[in-house]
C-alpha cells in the first residue's frame, strides 16, 4: 500500500478580466504582467520549499494554462505530465460573462449581486447562445455533450461537474503516492476546498482562495485532509482579502 | 475506416546555447528572447493555415516545451492534451555537452568535428557520469533504466529510441485523424524525417531542419508521405543554410 501523495492547489494570477471588474466564467482571458509574475512567484514557492508536481491537472483555460506552464518552469518541473479537463474551469457565469463587476452592483443592488457571486444554489440567468462571450462554436468544447456544457452555473453546479474529475484521475494520482498540482479557478478550487474540509453550504460564502498562492494538503488514506496550510500564509490572508472585496471598486 | 491525420513537426527556436555556439544535446537550456519569438511566429502560422493540432507531443527538455507552449497560444489551441517523452529529446552529445562548437572543430579538425555532428554512427565519446553536464540525478530521468539513459547517441542511436514512440504514441493519433503537433529537436526530428522520408544514412548528413518553422506532413494509410512542405518554404529554407553552417563562426 502506497503512502497518499501530496496535493498542492494553485488558482491562477491575475487575469486582464479581473483587472478590468468584470465576469469572466468561461470566457478565455488570459494573464496580466503582474497575473504572469504571480504565476512565476507561485513555482519558485514550491521550489523553496521543495513541494515539487509530479503531475499537473488544469482545466482547458488559458489562465490556468499558463498560470501552470509559469510556475512549473519556476520550480524546474516543466517536463511533468499535463492533464487537462473542462471539468476544472471556472465557474461559468451565464448572462453576466463580460458584464462589469461594479456596474452589475449597481444595477440588481447588494442583496442580487452576493446572491449571484457567493449563494451556494443560485446561478446567474443563463447566457444567450447567440452572446458573445457564450462558447458557442469553441472547439474546445465540441465534442462536449450538450447537456453537459453549462449556460450558467453556481457553485453547487461546479461541485457537481468537478467531482467526477478529482475522483477519477486526480484521486488515483494522489493514490500512487505522487505530489499532485492542480491549477485552476477561484470556484472550482472552491468547490473542491468545500468537498474535501467538509464546508457547510452556508459557511463556503465566506472562503476566498488568493491568487498565485500554493495550498498544500496532506491527506489520510480515505483522501481526508490531516493538515493543509497556503505556503505563504501571510501573503495568502491578505490577498484573499483582496478577493472578498472584489467588485466594490 | 479514419482517415490519417496531418502529422506537424516544429523545432524548437534559438536556445541560449545555440546562441553561445556550445554543444547541447540533453542540458536543459532555456530559449533565448530570438527563440521564444520564434515558437510564437510558428503558432501564428499554424493559425494562418488553419492548421490547429489536436494534441502536441514534446521531448521533456525545456527548449521544446516552451516552444509548444508559445506556438499553441499564438495559435489558440493551448488547451489541447499534452504528451511528452525523453524518447523525443535532442541526441545526447555525449562529451561535447557543454563545449564550445568553434573550439571543438579548431582542437579535432574539420574531419572529427563533422563526423561527430552529421555521421550516421559515430558517436561522440560518452560523458562521465560526474561531469558538470551528465543528466545524473536529473529528477526527470531517475524511472529510466539506467540502460536506456544515454550517455552519448549518434543518430541512429537517437532513431532507435525515438522510433518506439513513434510507433507507440504519435501512430495511434494519427490514425485517430488528428492533426499532430510534434515539437522537438534538430536531431530527433531528423531521424524521424529521415524514417518518413526513407533518407539514406548517407544523405541524412545533408538534411537540416530550421527552428521554429512548423513541417506539414500529409500521409496515406500506411503512413507513408503523400507531401510535405515547411509552411513557409522561403523562410525554412534560408533557416536551414544557417544551421549547417553552424560552429563555423
Amino acid at each position: 500500500m502506497s503512502e497518499i501523495g501530496t496535493l498542492v492547489l494553485l488558482r491562477h494570477g491575475e487575469s486582464e478580466w479581473n483587472a478590468k471588474n468584470l465576469f469572466t466564467g468561461w470566457v478565455d482571458v488570459d494573464l496580466t504582467e503582474k497575473g504572469l509574475a504571480e504565476a512565476g512567484r507561485g513555482g519558485a514557492l514550491l521550489a523553496e520549499h521543495g513541494l515539487l508536481p509530479d503531475v499537473v491537472h488544469t482545466s482547458v483555460q488559458k489562465r490556468a494554462i499558463r498560470t501552470a506552464e509559469l510556475a512549473l518552469h519556476a520550480a524546474g518541473r516543466h517536463w511533468i505530465p499535463v492533464r487537462r479537463s473542462w471539468r476544472l474551469n471556472e465557474r461559468h457565469y451565464g448572462a453576466l460573462q463580460g458584464k462589469n463587476k461594479a456596474e452589475t452592483l449597481a444595477q440588481y443592488g447588494e442583496e442580487q449581486f452576493m446572491l449571484w457571486r457567493r449563494s451556494y444554489d443560485v446561478p446567474p440567468p443563463p447566457i444567450d447562445p447567440g452572446d458573445e462571450f457564450s462558447q458557442t462554436g469553441d472547439p474546445r468544447y465540441a465534442d462536449l455533450p450538450s447537456e453537459l456544457a453549462p449556460l450558467t452555473e453556481c457553485l453547487k453546479d461546479v461541485g457537481v461537474r468537478m467531482l467526477p474529475y478529482w475522483y477519477d484521475a486526480i484521486v488515483p494520482d494522489l493514490r500512487a503516492g505522487k505530489t499532485v498540482l492542480v491549477a485552476a479557478h477561484g470556484n472550482s478550487l472552491r468547490a473542491l476546498v468545500k468537498h474535501l474540509d467538509g464546508i457547510s453550504d452556508e459557511d463556503i460564502a465566506g472562503l476566498n482562495i488568493p491568487t498565485g498562492m500554493p495550498l498544500r494538503y496532506d491527506l489520510d488514506a480515505d483522501l481526508k485532509p490531516v493538515a493543509s496550510s497556503y505556503l505563504d500564509p501571510e501573503a495568502a490572508a491578505e490577498a484573499a482579502a483582496a478577493v472578498a472585496a472584489q467588485g466594490r471598486k
